[in-house]
């Protein structure tokens, strides 16, 4: 997905574009990106993150945290207290997400009520 | 979404994290990620997009065009030739996600290899 100076998409667009689009999905996954924001601030654990992501089913945090640990964002502890505690944090590779998905959280909270207000309008005018 | 000098989340991180969310998930959707890091090399017509984004049908190329346009992100200007041509463009606010949007993609095409590598180890364990 590289843009060469002049403007145009590289030759080896398509190419790129597949494996990119495919780190997206887990990337753009919005609460992926929250888990990543929070995991940012110091490991959690589970019912924590929970807590943190108000609305967010036990089982849709699960997947997401497994799929997060899959793709080497997120570590996994298991410490042997009793009961046990499993403890979530950022892998380095997960630190370095930190960074563009702040950029992108920034840009969403910023522009908020320009998106809010486009919306109102495209709404009011398909009537 | 704003994280607080000492690395904890703002009191009204629940408020703000759920206007933030529903636009990450616009943000977040690999095809408009891709719609709006082609358009930001100029405008285009439909089947141009459609060429630059192999493997989207022309009904999902169809809806995200509709939503990055009420999202106030890409503008549809329909040409009075015979047949009419529909370009869509980057609007001032589309333009404004461009720099985001690139810091993600270049962070996904960095890091290809890395995920991949993870997630073969993790597949490989979970056996």
């Amino acid at each position: 997905m590289r843009l060469l100076g002049n403007g145009q998409l590289s030759p080896d667009f398509d190419a790129e574009c597949r494996g990119t689009r495919e780190i997206l999905n887990r990337v753009g996954d919005k609460w992926s990106v929250l888990l990543v924001v929070i995991l940012g601030s110091g490991s959690q654990r589970f019912n924590e993150l929970r807590r943190a992501l108000d609305g967010i089913s036990q089982r849709v945090l699960t997947s997401t945290l497994r799929g997060l640990e899959r793709d080497g964002l997120v570590s996994r502890t298991v410490r042997p207290t009793n009961p046990p505690q499993v403890e979530y944090a950022l892998t380095q590779l997960g630190t370095s997400l930190l960074e563009p998905v702040s950029v992108l959280a920034t840009w969403a909270q910023g522009h908020r009520a320009d998106v809010q207000r486009a919306r109102a309008a495209y709404d009011r005018a398909a009537r």
